[in-house]
């Protein structure tokens, strides 16, 4: 970090574009590239002023912020120059800055530092990429909570509850001679274990949320042919997306759409009509619609007459585990003060002339809602891969810890079953579980460098 | 301008997103909006606070500056709150702004009251969306030197001495019984209405120059068929742009591409190869050739041997009024020591390997200098229609003002030949010479709204 490094912050085409720089020659590079700053020039705040090229000609006229170090983004000295957005002036001035001895940086560079320099975790690191990739507010919120520090603290948490344990070892330790007051300590060390488990596993159980929010909760529409998927389909998404014909089987492949509903994202899923077909390429499609079906956490059963008994077993069989809606479709062919409901609750639709589909979308919301999968804002989610990779990590190792203490898992509560391995051997096996979680945020260890390039590579230059 | 008015003023997709707020309750709002902002907050001054939601939920955590009228770029009181650059926030935040009581703003807003304001003038103002569409070097110094106000202080000058014209006028007014005065005033007058209409006819040649440096210089590539024009297009443009084959009148529409040497703008038009023929499209291909050849300011005669006489004399015509340079292709099949050169001075090419295009790519650019196509930055180019316009009125009542005078254009030189108008009748006429200048500048006068609309309409919103 002794260079300084310089980049275009922004997207080229706007009416401003903002070039940042960041480094020990910040304000020397600064002050000979715009012309009315000197060695007075006080950090934040906005000086008006032509930027020069290297001839000195000048290049356009800008606004220039300083940021002294440590109160910067990335805790060193920084710059920023909000000039005309157009990419000649950008790339110009860029060459002007490296040409005056800046670097240019790496993607996510920016941030690195603010990691490096102690600004932010790894995690809150993370977030800020997230954020800028957000697309909606479930999305949004969860990312910005983790760049606050939400999911920060809880694992500050995590890692409290496991020096407790910790230290109870050691202490346990150093009065190994007194059997009595080991089998007391054992008791406690195994609720605290206990709860610490627990913990863990709730974040890991977060990602799979965090997964459906992050690509769009899965709903497969499912039914026999001809009922009406695919034009459901198109009317969720406000979409000619899926090709819709009276032929019995027009929908063979599984067609998916992403579709927001009050700031959720839902992935809609178009399966092939479920039936017995001598059609080789139906059969795979129909194949296909199973595997989605498996993958989907919420089902909505399209239905055009009561479904019979071995259908109501099919259903009952596909949707275990899962959000089932059942909807009648066609609402259009049938005189509604005479229709009797066959299942509840049943949603009645049409799916081709769009009555009942705003409804609809509610119910899904709803339900996505009440199965929690829709995410409170207050909870934390891990919604990224490294985190819960680490997460599953340490609930393995802290099982290695709580078999060690001689404990078994009996209908999810742990019992001790067998004599305790010796405080020493569980104490390094508790030091593993800390290192898995601190490999979250970055904290009381040196994160290997090839970890550190991968997560910044994924930036965009300029963060 | 009563209202305040908000907008996103960098394009969506970057590191970092702006949203600029400009009117009286810019401050009201910002405070409401920004949770670490108070009164006492000063201006100029980066403030680092989270951004709030209308349910005073956290959207962000951004960079706000407050901007006092009138040291801001609008002239009002505004704020620039620079949040991260996601789509989702950038509009999140807008709509707080206008929930809190802000206006979308509309293409241009924030210049136009700038302009309102008196910050910038008319040619000022419309300099900034050129300076924001500047992609070369060329146009990107003549934007800014506008921005800058060279432009506008020629206008100034003219406006100077247009005025010190009519109060000549109102002297010779004040003694019009003095015959020996008025003679003596006269010629006086003449002379300096004379400088004043050389130095508008001036500023008028050079929005040709202007035109050719926005939209490139055409440089039209002429010659026989299957002599390599199509091949020499894409060499110059570093393209496979025009299908190139052996077959005689491959090319029929004239195709284009635009391509910058030294940061100047070349439009290079590759033309049907011009011979007799019975081809119908051909011949319309041929007859749109010539077209574009009149149209070009630079010729590059393609040849691969030495012309018959009557090419020579079509060359001669073609050619008149234009830069004309001879290029001999096909320099990989001959034995350059036996070549002997048939006309002055000539380049050789292989627009097949490549060889000799960046010798020719200056000697276009030389060419194009030495003509004074690419333009001084020190001289003021006119290259706004509207601006041209007003100075080609300029011009023609001037013109009127001088055969008011009794004045005739004889050999470039205006020489009186006939009694005079009376002075009050003259100072009638220059002052609508005076108002065609204003225009220009919006100084002086009011414009007229549909036409600051007009122009304003052309930018992107958030400027």
């Amino acid at each position: 970090m002794e260079d300084t490094i310089c980049a275009i912050a922004t997207a080229p085409g706007g009416a401003i574009g903002i070039v940042r720089i960041s480094g020990p020659e910040t304000f020397t590079i600064a002050r000979q590239v715009c012309s009315r700053m000197t060695d007075a020039t006080p950090p934040r705040t906005s000086t008006f002023t032509p930027i020069l090229d290297d001839s000195g000609q000048v290049l356009d006229e800008a606004v220039v912020t300083l940021f002294c170090a440590p109160h910067s983004y990335t805790g060193e000295d920084c710059a920023e120059i909000s000039c005309h957005g157009s990419r000649y002036i950008l790339n110009k001035v860029l060459e002007t800055l490296i040409h005056k001895g800046a670097r240019l940086a790496n993607p996510g560079e920016f941030t690195q530092r603010a990691f490096l320099n102690g600004k932010m975790d790894l995690s809150q690191a993370e977030a800020v990429a997230d954020l800028i990739a957000a697309r909606n507010k479930a999305t949004h919120d969860i990312a910005l909570s983790q760049l606050r520090g939400h999911f920060s603290s809880e694992l500050k948490d995590l890692r409290n509850q496991l020096l407790h344990l910790t230290s109870l070892l050691e202490l346990e330790l150093d009065f190994s001679d007194h059997e009595d007051l080991e089998f007391a300590d054992r008791t406690e060390l195994l609720t605290l274990a206990q709860t610490i488990e627990e913990h863990i596993a709730r974040l890991t159980k977060s990602f799979k949320t965090g997964q459906a929010l992050k690509q769009g909760i899965p709903v497969a529409i499912v039914g026999k042919t001809n009922v009406g998927k695919s034009t459901l389909l198109n009317q969720l998404v406000d979409d000619d997306r899926a090709i819709v014909s009276d032929i019995h089987g027009t929908t063979r492949d599984t067609i998916e759409e992403t579709m927001d509903i009050n700031g959720v994202s839902f992935r809609f899923i178009d399966t092939a009509g479920l039936r017995e077909t001598s059609d080789k390429v139906e059969q795979i499609g129909i194949e296909r619609s199973i595997q989605a079906i498996k993958q989907a956490r919420i089902l909505i059963w399209l239905l055009d007459e009561r479904p019979s008994l071995s259908e109501l077993d099919e259903m009952r069989f596909l949707g275990k585990d899962k959000i089932s809606i059942y909807v009648h479709n066609k609402l259009d062919l049938i005189d509604v003060s005479q229709f009797k409901p066959y299942i509840f609750p049943l949603s009645l639709i049409s799916a081709k002339n769009g009555d009942g589909i705003s409804n609809l979308k509610h119910l899904i919301y709803k339900e996505a809602q009440r199965a929690g999968l829709t995410a409170n804002t207050s909870d934390v989610i891990v919604t990224n891969a490294r985190h819960y990779d680490a997460l599953i990590r340490a609930d393995n190792d802290l099982q290695h810890v709580l078999e060690g203490m001689g404990a078994m898992k009996i209908d999810e509560r742990w019992t001790i079953v067998n004599p305790s391995l010796s405080g020493d051997l569980l104490a390094e096996d508790l030091r593993l579980v800390l290192s898995d979680i601190s490999d979250i945020t970055g904290e009381g260890q040196i994160t290997p460098q090839e970890t550190l390039n991968n997560i910044f590579s994924h930036f965009c230059v300029g963060k």
